[in-house]
């Protein structure tokens, strides 16, 4: 019987363990948590066995072991993680961002780190806290997997199981190519966001404003309801990738003030029209 | 019994013909539209008398006139318009810039400018042409109408009685207000999903990368799907307007770029912080 641990019972976390048990998984659930809202949450929708809320506890019961935290708090996990490690357990986690998790994860796990699969389900929501968690989050949506050459492959197949298990459909990818690939689909997408935001809050019409906004708005800001410290971690955690995606979204900002100041006409329908078509691919 | 004339059978101009149906308007409805598919489908819905693809036919037989073609045309329609037009006609649009329209419409119209109710109903959606024509479109959406000093009080009270037999609720406002507070709600958005689009188009892991997306870039891309030719002209009608913005936000993005690359975590999380708490409020 497979014993699994899981660090962090937020809406991933939690997702994972609604899932777990709607899929009717055969194993043992251990729920680590720091907040007992979350481990009792947890514990009331019966998707855990075992709640605890000392990491070292969860880690040395767990043959695979599902990191489910926030960005910002892997450092402190790993170290508690390696000192309560089971010689043969797996590793897993859902973070955002890739490159600098495996960087994390070679400096702090030692041996064990060939045994470290770096994930990240392409899902989620603008809502956090296991009180927004789904069993169907995953549900045919794309996990993809940024081994090391060093990652060991039995551990690949096992986690690939367990998340083909929930549903999804899991690929292989280097670590930088979907750092790049993420920061372009998503975090560049929620920085324009928040930054819409930040600009509409600082109008001289704020809030008054926000009675003439329509669905564009609504739609174009949903993201911006996500929680303020998972984004900085996330950014702070794709740097490199983010910022070469800031620096060319600014320079094609750059270009549109400029024709809407010259109010060159057929730059700017053929700006948009790129833009449109773009989209358009996006919907096929 | 009133002769109404829509000028243009877009989006805008079907979806007041097809309320004014539903609404059981009992007027007569004359449809201009240059093209000759746009008639057909306006009247196989029933939903005007009588179809002309003479703006001139159009304007002299109504006693009120709604200009629902783009802003780029405004120019050509208030031309035709003027040497078309019954003495005592009412007029009025839905165009999304206000301040650009009314002094057109003051150079064009004449003594018939003081007849002109400059109007603009905050709704829409990312389709265009009147076959994304929808007669509730305007049920419970907000009409902004921007009446200049000298517009008859009579001609606002008819265009008023109009929208609210729609469904909408109207309400005046000085038409510099109005292009401001929409630059900041709506058009500035619309260029930011544009470009945001660009930023993509131009990366090289496009189109690949496209797979790599989820709810919130649907959500976020969805106005990117508007019509290029339109949405030029609306940044070019509220180009001053709409300069200002598009220049705010881009200096909290340099601000944005400049935590970033200085991994300010604080200050990332008080400006997301910020940005989360007036989306927060935009949905009360």
């Amino acid at each position: 019987m497979t014993r699994l641990a899981i660090i962090g019972l937020g809406l991933m976390g939690g997702s994972i363990a609604l899932a777990l048990k709607q899929k009717s998984f055969d194993g043992h659930i251990i729920g680590y948590d720091a907040q007992a809202a979350s481990l009792q949450a947890a514990i009331a929708s019966h998707s855990i066995h075992e709640a605890t809320s000392d990491m070292g506890t969860a880690v040395q019961k767990a043959d695979v072991i599902i990191i489910a935290a926030p960005l910002t708090a892997y450092s402190t996990v790993f170290s508690i993680i390696c000192s309560h490690l089971q010689p043969s357990a797996i590793l897993t986690d859902v973070g955002s961002a890739k490159t600098s998790v495996i960087h994390l994860a070679q400096q702090a796990l030692g041996d064990a780190f060939s045994r470290f699969v770096p994930g990240h389900p392409i899902a989620g929501m603008e809502k956090s806290g296991i009180q927004a968690a789904n069993p169907h989050l995953f549900q045919d949506k794309l996990v993809v997997l940024t081994p090391a050459v060093q990652t060991d492959k039995e551990a690949i197949k096992i986690v690939t199981q367990l998340w083909e298990k929930l549903g999804a459909c899991v690929e292989q990818m280097d670590a930088r190519l979907h750092d790049k690939i993420l920061a372009a689909t998503s975090h560049l997408p929620q920085m324009l966001a928040y930054t819409y935001l930040q600009t509409l809050r600082t109008s001289q019409e704020f809030p008054q404003l926000l009675k003439y906004t329509g669905s564009g708005f609504k739609d174009f800001t949903r993201i911006a309801a996500s929680n303020p410290a998972l984004w900085a971690g996330i950014a702070l955690n794709n740097r490199d990738a983010l910022l070469q995606e800031l620096h060319q979204f600014r320079q094609h900002l750059d270009e549109l003030i400029e024709n809407l100041s010259t109010e060159n006409d057929q730059a700017l329908q053929s700006s948009f029209t790129t833009a449109q078509l773009a989209h358009e691919k996006s919907r096929n």
